[in-house]
C-alpha cells in the first residue's frame, strides 16, 4: 500500500481549496516556533487552535495568527471537528494521552520528541497506531526528528544508500551544545540529546541499536555541578556497526553537529562549518574563522521547515511521511539502556519488543 | 515614510484570512518554478492565473494548481480585478509593457530580470513608478535579484556592514556555470550572467559602478564558436573601489558562484563548497571531494524561497521589500556599459542618469 | 641538569668541523630512508657503516653513500670506534640487544619504534639507560615516534600547553591506511598502527594511559581473512581523559591521519586535507577535491627530516632531544594491554612499572 | 645537453667526499638565513667565507659557524680559490657585479631577486652567462625565486603539465603581507612583492608576459601615506592568459599567498590556510580558526631549504638546477613595464629582447 492509496482521512481536502486546520498543543519555544512556521513558511495549512497550561502565552500566541483560537483543553481541540491535524509540542509527560487521543480520532499528529518518556507506553503508542492502520490501511503519528529532513543528513544517507561509500562500517558523531539550562541532567543529555544521535544512526544505517556503553571523560569546568560532561557513548548496531558520539553541552563555544560515516569504500562527513569564511585580526595573531551557527533553530531551520511542509502535504493526502510512531519507540528503547548503561558503567544491551 | 504607513493596497487583504491572489505571466522554467514555490512553499499566496504564449504549457501548469486559470493575454491578466498582485517570468522583451502595466494598476510586481531590455526603458520604469510613490508614498516594483536573498550573501553585506572587515577594497568574484544552452552570445553573458555579479557588488558595496573594463582572455576548446569564454570584467565603483568578476560559462564541471571581498581590517568569502564531504577512490588515485551544487536552482533554492515570500509579505503590506526598479536599471546601464567595454576592449564608464 | 651539560661523548665533536659517524643497522624500507636522510638532507653526520643481514641490499645501499662500509655483523659495527652513533632499523626482535649494546657502549641510538617487542624488555632498556645516565647524566636512547616531530602535531601540542583550548577532556583519532601487505593480523595492527596514536596520546596529554578497550565493529570486505579491519580502540588515562581511535587499514583509499583534541575552552583538530585543492570533473559529477598524500612517507616527511637532524644536533652534544626509551616502554606496555583488550573483548587495565 | 653531460665544474667534487665551499655575500635577515640553512640543514654544502658592508655583522654570523672566515670585499671572496660557489644576498644594486665576476671565475652563484636592478643589466648577466654556456655547456646562475621550489607550487606546476585541469586560461593571486617597513613605495611594491607573482605566472603557465595594466583602487587606512594599497595588477601572456593579482601588504592580518589556476578541464588553487584548525570562543562570538603563517620566513620555510638543497646538489655537479638569469631578466622586463602601467595608468606592454 502506498501513500496514495490512503483513505481520504481529510474529508474535501483538496489541495489549494481547503487548507489543513492544525491544533498546536504546548506553545513554549518550540510550540511557538511550529505556530510561526505554519503561520508564514508552510504551504497547504493554518493554525486553527492553540492550547497551553499557561494561557496568556496561548492568547499572546494567538494573536499573531488571524483566526487561531486558544482551546484551555487540550484533549477538547483534539476532539474538535474542525481541527484536522495535531502538532504535540507540550511537555513530554503529556505525550502518550495527547497522541493517543489523536489516533482515537484517526487524526494525524506529529509529536515532538520524546515520543513519550518511557519505552514502554511508546510501545503503547506504537501498537495503537498499527491497530489503526489494521482497520484503515493509514498512518498517523510522525515524530518530531528533524534532522531526518536536513538536506546534508539526507545527502548522507541517500550517499549511502547508493553505495557511494560502500558499507558502512563505523559512524562518528560529535554533538556539541554552548551551555544547557540548569537543572539539565546527566540522565537528561542522554534523552534529549543522544536521542537525536540514536535517531540519525539508525536513519543512516537503516538498522537498530543492540547495545550501548557511556565513557565519562574529566569533566569540563563548565559543566553544573552534577553534570558528567562530556560523555562518550558507543552504540552497536544489530549489524555489527560501532557509533561513537561524543556529546558535549557546556562548551561555551557554538552549536556544533557533525556525522562521518566510514564505510568500505570510502566515507562522508556533515556538518563542517561552512558558509562565510571570514579573516580578521583577533587577539593573539590573526584566525580564518568561519562562522557556526548559534544553535539548533539556527541549523536546523530549513529542516524544520520541510519537516512541517512535508507532514501538513501527506497529512492532506491522509498518510506519513516521516519518522513513525516506531522510530519514536526504538529511540526510547536505546535511551533507556544508555541511562542504565550510564549508571552501571558497563555495556548494556538494548532490549526492545518485535514490531 | 516607511512599509507600515503604505496605504492598504490590496483591499481586505488580512493577512492568514485572505491570500494574495497571484498572476504568473511566462511559465518557462523560471515561471513555473515560481508557480511551484507559490502554490508549494510560499504562505499567503496563491496562483490565480497563469499566461504563456505557449498555451499548452499554460494549461499544464495550471493542472497542478487548484483554483488556478489561464489567461491567454498578459496584460489582461494584470488587468483582472480578480488578481492582486504579478510575477513577469516573460521574456525579456516583454518586461516593459507588462511592469508599466501593473504600475499603471497600481499592483506590485516581481520582475525577473532583466528589468527590461536597455537602460533608456528601465528607467521609464523607474519613472513610472517614482511618479506613482509620489502620489501614493509606495511602491510597486521588485527586481528579481534573488542573490540579495541567499543567507550568505545577506550575512557577508551584513558584516560589511557593521565594519567586521572595514571599509571593503576590492571584491573578487567567480561565476562558473558548467555549460550553456546553444545560442549563447558573449554579449549575453554579460547581460545575463555578470549583472548578477553587478547587482552583487552594488548591493555588498552600497555603491554605484562607474566603470566597466572587459579582458578576453585565450578561451576554452568547449566553448561555442563565437563565445568569448572566459572572460574577466573589472568593475570600478563611484567610491573607488574595484570588482574583478572572472565569468565562465563552459567549465564543464558544476555551477560555482564565489565571492570575496576584502577590506581594511579583514576579508571574507562565500561560496566554498560544503556541506557533505566524501572521500572516495577515483580514477588515478583517491579525493576527497565535497559535493557541489548542480546549477543555481539547487544553489539559491533557498534564495527562491525567501524571495517570493519576502514579496508576497511586503505585497500583502502594500509595500516592497527587496531590489527596487532603480536596481534594475542601474544592472541594466552598467551591462549596456559592460557590452561596450567588451567591443571596443577598453574601459568603459557607465552613463547613468541622477536618480 | 641540561642538555649543554652533558658530557661530550663524541670526542673533539665540533660542530662543522667533523660530522658524526653513524652506523644504520637494518637497511629496509625505513633504514634506506635513514640512510638517505642522513646522506642528503641532514647537516652535521655521515652515514659510515651500513649493516642487513641482506648482504646484497647492504651493498646497494652503501654504495650509494661514498665512504661508507658494509659491516655484517651489527653488533661489530655498535663496537667500531669509528662508529660515533647508531640507527636501529633492523627487524624489532633484534632491537634489544642492538639498543643495550649501544648503551653499554655509550653511544648515542635511535630506535624504530616498537623499542622491543614487549614491554618487559622494553623496560629493561629503560633500567640499562637510567643505570648509566645514573653515572654520566647523560641520555642515549631516542624511540623512533617521528610524529612528535610534525610540524602539526607540535603545534597542537604546543596549543594544548599554553592552555589555548583550557584543559584537554576528548582526543578523537582516526588512522587510515589505503591498505597493509599480506601476513598483517589484527595483533600487529594494534601493536604498529595503534602503537603511534598511544604515543600521540601521551605526547599531547602528558599523561599515561590506564585502560584500553577494543570494539571490533563489522569488517570491511577488503580486509584480509583472518583480519578485524576497522577496529575503534579506547584508551583512559590515568587522568580520566578518554581517547578513541578509529583504525582502518584497508581503506582502499589514501593514507590519512586525523587528530582532534577537545577541551574545556575550545578544540583543535590536525590533519585535514590540505595544500593543493583540485576541482575537476569525476565519473558521476563534479567533485573538488584536495590531495591527501600517498602514505606515511609523503605525510611525515618533514618530522622525519627533523627527528633525524634534531637526534644529530642532540647526539653531538652528548644528549637526547626526543621521546626516550621510557616513551617506548610505555608504548609496548599500553600495546600489550591493547591486545589483551582485543582477544578478551573487555575493558584492560594497563599495568606498568614505576618509573 | 643535460645536467649529467655537465663538465665538472667543480674539481674534485665527489658527492660525499668533500663538501662545496659556499661564500655568502651579504648577511643581513635573508643572508644570514642563508648561512644558518647551509650550515644546519643542507647536507654537501659548508659556508667557508662571508662578507658584508657591516663588519660586525659579518663577525657576528661567522662566529656561528666553525671554519667561516670573513672577508671584507666580496668580489675577494669571488675571486678566493678555496670558494667553490657564490650565494648573493648583497643589496640589489651590488648583484650585477657579484654575479658577473662569478661568471668571469666560472663558479655558480645563487642571486637573491632581483637578479640586478634594471631589465637591461638584467639581460647583461643573461649574455654574460650565454656566452660562457657556449664555451663550456654549462649554467652559472640561479636565482632566488623560492616559490618554485615550494612543494604546492611545484605540485600545481605538475598537474598544469600533465594536463589535470586541461588548457589554463586565467590565473588569479592574492599576495597579502600584514605590514611593509617605512620606506617601502607603491613601484617597490611593484618590483618585491608583485615580482615574485610574475615568476609565479611565467613558471606555471609556461609563456613569457606581454603586457601589464595597474589599477589602483581605494587605498586601506592603513597604508603609508604615499603608498596606493591595495593594488590590482594584471597580466597578459604571449598565449593569451590573464593573471589578476591582488597585492596588499598592509592587510593588518597575517601573510597570506593564494594562486588559483583555472583551466579548460578544471581548477585547482593553493596557498589554502591549513594545518591546525582551533575552534575557541573569541569576542562577538564563536569563531573556527586556522593559524596561518607569520610570513614568508614560515610560509616558505621548506621552499627556502629546498632551493638551497637543489642548488647546491646542481653546483657540485657543475650545473644549475632552478630558475635561471633569463628568468630573473623575464621578471625585471615585466617589474618595468608594470612600473610604467602604474605611472601612467594604462596596459602596457613588455619589452623583452628575444633570447
Amino acid at each position: 500500500m502506498t501513500a496514495t492509496d490512503a483513505p481520504p482521512l481529510v474529508p474535501a481536502a483538496e489541495p489549494g481549496t481547503a487548507d489543513l486546520r492544525v491544533a498546536v498543543l504546548g506553545v513554549g519555544l518550540m510550540g511557538a516556533d511550529h505556530v510561526a512556521r505554519l503561520h508564514r513558511r508552510v504551504s497547504g495549512a493554518r493554525v486553527a487552535a492553540v492550547s497551553d497550561a499557561a494561557t496568556d502565552r496561548a492568547d499572546q500566541v494567538a494573536a499573531e495568527v488571524p483566526g487561531c483560537r486558544v482551546v484551555p483543553d487540550p484533549l477538547a481541540a483534539v476532539a474538535d471537528p474542525e481541527i484536522d491535524a495535531v502538532v504535540v509540542a507540550s511537555p513530554g509527560r503529556f505525550h502518550e494521552e495527547q497522541v493517543l487521543a489523536c489516533i482515537d480520532r484517526g487524526i494525524p499528529v506529529l509529536c515532538e520528541k520524546p515520543l513519550t518518556l518511557e519505552a514502554a507506553s511508546s510501545l503503547a503508542v506504537v501498537r495503537a497506531e498499527d491497530a489503526y492502520a489494521a482497520r484503515t490501511g493509514g498512518r498517523l503519528v510522525q515524530v518530531g526528528f528533524m534532522r531526518r529532513f536536513d538536506p546534508e543528513y539526507a545527502q548522507l544517507r541517500e550517499l549511502i544508500a547508493s553505495g557511494g561509500i560502500g558499507e558502512p562500517l563505523v559512524v562518528h558523531c560529535a554533538h556539541r551544545n554552548p551551555a544547557v539550562p540548569p537543572g539539565v541532567t546527566t540522565e537528561s543529555v542522554v534523552n534529549d540529546s543522544v536521542v537525536h544521535e540514536v535517531d540519525v544512526a539508525r536513519f543512516l544505517l537503516g538498522e537498530e541499536i543492540a547495545a550501548v556503553t557511556v565513557l565519562r571523560p574529566r569533566s569540563t569546568r563548565h559543566a553544573a555541578e552534577e553534570l558528567s560532561d562530556p560523555l562518550l557513548v558507543l552504540l552497536e548496531t544489530t549489524g555489527g556497526r560501532v557509533v561513537d558520539v561524543e556529546v558535549f553541552v557546556s562548551t561555551g563555544l557554538a552549536y556544533e553537529v557533525r556525522t562521518e560515516v566510514v564505510g568500505e569504500d570510502g566515507s562522508a562527513m556533515i556538518g563542517i562549518p561552512q558558509g562565510l569564511v571570514r579573516q580578521s585580526a583577533g587577539p593573539g595573531g590573526a584566525v580564518r574563522g568561519t562562522t557556526v551557527p548559534a544553535g539548533f533553530r539556527e541549523r536546523f531551520a530549513t529542516a524544520y521547515d520541510l519537516e512541517l511542509q512535508r507532514w501538513v502535504d501527506a497529512a492532506r493526502r491522509g498518510t506519513v511521511d516521516g519518522p513513525g510512531a516506531w522510530d519514536g519507540y526504538a529511540a526510547q528503547a536505546v535511551c533507556a539502556a544508555g541511562v542504565e548503561a550510564l549508571l552501571c558503567g558497563r555495556r548494556t544491551e538494548v532490549r526492545m519488543e518485535q514490531r
